[in-house]
């Protein structure tokens, strides 16, 4: 996960074919070259071993996809980071989580409508989740504090942002739990906040979102959330009150208008299971017939994204076969992997 | 329809059954007997010569269910008034119709919103139908003033009701319209409230319903609405408002969130076609075998509401028999019609 080139799909698939990462690692060289491409420049044991003694130094561990306390929810999303690094209560990662996000410049009676909504899904059971930026984000921390709260975080995990959220984020490295995809050190730049929010919509039943301005942070959370197959929830206001614009669009759109705890628990519908990670199956592919599928499928590509479904039939060969073709000339940097599970080959 | 013991759907079923009032009311006395009651006092020429004067006095006309300029719309519910008393601007009838109904106390904002959406609507072509309460109702005729409002009011044409809206109903009755199913000179009462939503619901091609209470008379004209099969919207408000609580509600049962002119277009889907009044086909059904089905029907009757359909199916009769049967039982007070066009034996 650390060696460029390699993202989350890349990451499983290799684990699909390899079954280790150690497997994978020594497989990589030749499927690239395979791929046509040079081999990639890979992470260091020293590297990986360095990040690990700064993780455990600040009191953090990691979670792995498809191990142990890994969120469920968030390991059936195609593109689940392989690893993440959490600090303080584990033990919320095996309660039902929902997220409630909004503006960082929402009004006064928002932000206190979102604590005592925090507060009262706590006493509904619920963890909740959000991204402990300003405004509605901290104010659902602040009401769930006692109950159980994870906060999201797009830098490292020994990174505070925003500066002024520092008390609360170290309160809820103790009492709630801090979760970052980031390494140790790494500041939080604007690309990170997607895939913050991936984790926010992936980790969760359920994304309620409070007052957000249409084309907002928080919308994209929704959004995701709604791919991810979960229940999108909005906070009503007043057509008058700009801010209210973004929820009552999302209502509109088919989100389930919220305006109690009660409210949510009734539309996420609480399952009595139990949202303990189940480990994924790493199995490597029994066959291949990689050198026929690569011809074929490098055929078959083109600059506009097709669904990797139809190139498998289209080729004619075996699912394992395309798999492990895209998969060599992903790691040539020949591939582009596209939303919705779609592959193009990059223009050269 | 001034008789006694003769409603909207009795009306219906008599001109069905013999193509015109003269013809229905020559039968009714027998009908009354067959079924084993006593003749129900008739509404005399006299009478009716007496209203008709007093109607014409007003300035007002009357629309007959079924002809000339009666709204197609209304004519197509079960229960749709006989006849309507109409003082204005006649050719708002040929237009498409929205009504706005909301709160007597609604917020400052809400009635200007509601006087703005009026306005808006009016922009969009459409009419503006509401039944001349204070608060939303009254806004939303203000808005619409000068592109076309109709006001749906509870009592006689010529009673002004609240006291202070006396001007703006003789505004409305010059340059927009004034609907009322009661004769002149009848003061309105609680009874009347739900026959006059039930016109304003039936008149227009959709409700928006502005600022709320749960269970209140604008929830009640949402119902009568969606029951006709037309569109229901309301605007939304923050959960914080008590005055929210009744639209909150109803969005989350489906209402479409609205919060503007366009998003009301949007939802009612503005058809190009004629509104225009289509006449009813009064044919006198052709054969009658009421002396058999009259007993029959009487039998499968019985205290507990039942529909129609089922009487006209287990009975084995003719569905005109069936019909017939229950008219003249209806004539002879011994039938009551509920919702959903159902019937029972009144209680002896």
């Amino acid at each position: 996960m650390r060696s460029p080139g390699i993202g989350p799909v890349t990451y499983r698939q290799l684990m699909a074919r390899f079954g280790s990462a150690g497997a994978a690692l020594q497989a990589v060289p030749d499927l690239a070259r395979r791929g046509g491409g040079s081999a990639p420049k890979l992470f260091t044991r020293d590297q990986a071993e360095r990040e690990i003694d700064a993780v455990e130094k600040l009191g953090a561990r990691y979670l792995v996809l498809g191990q142990g306390l890994y969120p469920r929810l968030l390991a059936e999303q195609e593109d689940a980071p392989p690893l993440l690094m959490v600090k303080g209560d584990l033990g919320l990662l095996e309660r039902q989580a929902v997220a409630i996000v909004g503006a960082r410049n929402a009004s006064a009676a928002a932000c206190r409508f979102a604590r005592g909504l925090a507060h009262d899904l706590g006493g509904e059971g619920l963890v909740v989740v959000s991204g402990l930026a300003r405004g509605i984000d901290s104010a659902a921390h602040d009401g769930a504090l006692e109950t159980g709260t994870i906060a999201v975080i797009a830098g490292g995990i020994d990174i505070f942002y925003p500066p002024e959220n520092e008390q609360r984020q170290r309160a809820i490295g103790e009492r709630g739990l801090v979760l970052a995809e980031m390494p140790p050190g790494i500041e939080p730049r604007a690309r990170h906040f997607p895939y913050r929010n991936r984790i926010i919509a992936g980790i969760s039943v359920g994304t309620v979102v409070v007052e957000a301005a249409p084309r907002s942070g928080s919308l994209i959370t929704a959004r995701l959330a709604a791919e991810a197959g979960r229940e999108v929830m909005a906070v009503p206001g007043s057509p008058l009150d700009p801010r209210a614009q973004g929820c009552n669009q999302l209502i509109r759109d088919g989100a389930t208008l919220v305006q109690t705890a009660a409210d949510v628990a009734e539309a996420i519908r609480l399952p009595t299971s139990s949202v303990r990670s189940a480990p994924i199956d790493y199995e490597p592919a029994s066959e291949m017939n990689g050198d026929d599928a690569l011809g074929v499928v490098e055929e078959l590509l083109g600059p506009s994204p097709v669904p990797v479904d139809e190139i498998i039939r289209l080729s004619g060969a075996p699912s394992g076969a395309v798999q492990m073709a895209l998969l060599e000339l992903d790691l040539a940097g020949r591939l582009d992997r596209h939303a919705g599970g779609k592959v193009s080959l990059r223009p050269a």
